[in-house]
């Protein structure tokens, strides 16, 4: 297993203040699996109190952006980093603009929840929402766990994840559009869903995006842009 | 007008290298407008090869976020900027990001431009998008105007300008739904055109976006997440 050794340095004050960070962004990522779990949950649920409170928690993930991108730039001008340690600060600032977009989403899931009402057939719309959603929560959790432990192989993992994510959304995007077309007046409707589920697909994008900034921390490498057939040729 | 002054150190080898990296950040937002401009125009001739060739230079324009990103960790690593530098090489690392999302929607509104055939009320619905096209490569290019200067009074300006884009936007949503409604046959096609829209809204948030790392890089002020009504109270 490939992993990254974050603990040597001389200085334990730079060590701690390396911990801390890192921390902070898997609070931050805790929070914003949560947030995408309650929003789900006041669906399933018609709860409107929780998908409120999920409205209201985004402020939070809002706020750990902010704080963490500040301690980025404050460590970065006091510790001069190099090598490595540089690297994670890059890989955290860009990981917590995943996290902060992926806190949107959940706020938008939560808007869906809030309109209530929905007939039987659309129902079966956001059951389909529902299994993308849950689908897109493990991603999340797996590459937060990967980041916890600066784990290559489980981040790659999660990269090869999405074309699973792909595949799922293409399915339930062929259904919406067939129902809209059998019944035109519940267009909007299933519209405002069709927004949601877009959206989840996304989340599955920025876990991808989060699996390659743990591969160029640990491994120095940037495979952005690449092939997914190239990368492991990439990281030979 | 508040601007940077950008030319001051001691190395004249170091200023010479932000300087470059500058350069290059406006020469991938240069593509990356044109790129747009090319994908608009395609539509509206109805020029398959033209869209091919946006589809193609995407790459160039993923190699733009990769050089720049590189080259800004090398100046950190190397130079240990601090203060105003190190807000700089923040910025760009986080414009780039963006310039490379704005590329990704030139290269989808290509793919709707090689679907072709459409009929007249459809037409319509493009002549809708090439309206909002414009609008947001305007903004793209004042954002990119304001970066070169760096421009706060300029940036707000695009800060603000978001607004309207999101109306035109709401606008031309309306009048998918209602034509989707009345012509259900239609809903595939004009699907299509409605991700295009939104895209192309979303390229009016990472504009959004470019203005406020504008501002933090002049100001030192992170504007991010706060609600408009208090950004003029934040920067006093």
């Amino acid at each position: 297993m490939e992993t990254m050794n974050t603990s040597k340095h001389i200085s334990g004050q730079f060590d701690t203040e390396l911990e801390n960070i890192r921390n902070q962004v898997l609070t931050m990522g805790g929070l914003v699996e949560q947030q995408l779990r309650d929003a789900l949950l006041a669906i399933e649920e018609n709860d409107i109190e929780s998908a409120k409170q999920v409205r209201k928690n985004d402020r939070q993930v809002n706020q750990f952006d902010l704080d963490i991108d500040r301690q980025c730039i404050q460590i970065i001008a006091k510790r001069q980093p190099a090598a490595s340690d540089l690297r994670l600060m890059v890989a955290i600032n860009k990981t917590t603009a995943d996290l902060e977009r992926i806190g949107d989403v959940a706020k938008k899931i939560a808007k869906v929840a809030m309109e209530g009402e929905y007939d039987k057939k659309q129902l079966q719309l956001i059951a389909s929402l529902d299994s993308l959603g849950r689908h897109v929560c493990d991603m999340l959790h797996d590459v937060l766990d990967a980041f916890a432990r600066m784990d290559v192989d489980a981040a790659l993992k999660v990269h090869k994840e999405d074309k699973r994510v792909d595949r799922e959304y293409e399915g339930i995007l062929r259904e919406m559009v067939t129902y809209m077309m059998e019944d035109s007046r519940s267009i909007p409707k299933v519209l405002e869903v069709m927004w949601a589920v877009r959206s989840l697909e996304r989340i599955g994008d920025r876990c991808q995006n989060i699996s390659e900034y743990i591969v160029y921390c640990v491994k120095g490498k940037d495979i952005r842009h690449a092939p997914s057939s190239e990368i492991d040729e990439l990281l030979k």
